[in-house]
């Protein structure tokens, strides 16, 4: 239908009530028309996963002209795929993950929901766009992002994505930004990941903690950029063949050996 | 130390009771020293993920000359996690998670749990390996796989891999294959994926289900490959920046919109 609002459909990892999620569905009215299907709580770092072996349920929370919401007991990735079979009256225009409290630049996107969210919207050959804030503070101020989400969605709508590429956005925890830069994904690593503790009837627990050490240093790496102060767009793709490894195996002796 | 065998840790995401699991650790107890740390009960599907909110339990199973089994309450990626953590007492030469009960090829390595071990092996720069049978048989014959699986790791512990880069290997059900391919990673998408019940008492529940339709048609993509009875290799990057797109977001106008 000519003319029709786009339709934006919105989720997170942080569940419907988190601020992030509430700050993003208001902005997002002003350029389209917004469903929300979002974890009924918190799952934070489940990736890509899926549920497979219990049932989920969807219901619905409110409804208002322009915004529907709903929760799921799914990961992120379960919302967008019951999203698109069961709640959505058209296709989307864009699928939205965020706005994430906390970081997903570098390698840690791999355990990112926010990040499920939008690689699950890629394999759908809908362009898709995952905002994080650099803080986990449950109130954070995420005035500071919403010009540039504006910019950045307003971008994809007009010009879309290709298929099977997605945008990876992270915002400093900063008022005002030095700018945006469009980065690659930092390389680093988590050290001292775990604490134990003891039950107090025996057996050993682990509670996962530790630090990301970065090992990138160059200005393009989404991780540096953000420590100098400028929100990053790392544009990232569902595609993660290594090709130039590919060639190189092509010359391996491999064969069976019993 | 000179002529030290070399340190095989091993997990999955079917759980360290799996048929798969103890297939691969016999085998791969010739070829070195092996530790496997693996999920206590099945984990399918939980890609990257990691256990944030709640601690996790690790408890020894069984050792013998060359092989230590423990199990462990998280995720995939929380064993490799947790087992460089705490239970190797030197480095690994090689990460392997498998064989897995089922395909893990196309875009589908993104859910795997499977994969999610080798990605957090190949975070901490350890050379990895996923193994996968196409068949979810929880008797499944995993005898045709042994010798390309041995060959393979032989390559790998002489040849390592490079950093950020790791190996995911798919197996046709098939009691002899065609041979072994270098491939992509194939497209596809997943189709029909709910199917919705009602609760006796109210509220809609849905199960996970569908079918995987590969949109790749060209012989090195490895979902094709695999239908075509080879064994495959897809080389994975964990940095999945999309550096075409890249150089095109630089062309693009993002300015802040109030």
């Amino acid at each position: 239908m000519k003319n029709e609002r786009p339709l934006i459909l919105v989720s997170n990892d942080d569940g419907y009530l988190a601020k992030g999620i509430n700050v993003l569905m208001r902005a997002l009215v002003e350029l389209g028309d917004v469903i929300v299907v979002a974890p009924h709580t918190g799952r934070s770092g489940k990736g890509c996963a899926i549920t497979s072996e219990i049932p989920v349920k969807l219901w619905q929370i409110s409804e208002e002209p322009g915004l529907k919401v709903y929760a799921c007991t799914g990961t992120p990735s379960d919302c967008i795929k019951l999203a698109c079979h069961t709640v959505v009256e058209r296709r989307p225009s864009l699928i939205i993950g965020g706005i994430n409290h906390g970081d997903n630049s570098a390698v840690n996107a791999h355990y990112s929901g926010t990040m499920g969210v939008v690689i699950e919207g890629c394999m759908k050959g809908i362009p898709s766009i995952a905002f994080s804030l650099c803080s986990h503070d449950e109130d954070a101020d995420f005035s500071p992002t919403l010009p540039y989400i504006r910019s950045i969605v307003r971008n994809v709508l007009d010009k879309g994505l290709p298929y099977g590429s997605c945008l990876n956005v992270n915002f400093p925890d900063s008022p005002q930004y030095a700018g945006i830069k469009v980065c690659r994904q930092a390389n680093g690593q988590w050290i001292n990941e775990w604490e134990g503790h003891t039950h107090p009837r025996g057996g050993n627990w682990y509670w996962l903690t530790g630090s990301f050490e970065c090992c990138d240093t160059s200005a393009d790496a989404d991780r540096v950029a953000l420590d100098n102060n400028y929100a990053t767009i790392t544009p990232t793709r569902i595609d993660f063949t290594d090709y130039k490894l590919l060639d190189e195996l092509k010359e391996w002796d491999i064969h069976p050996e019993q």
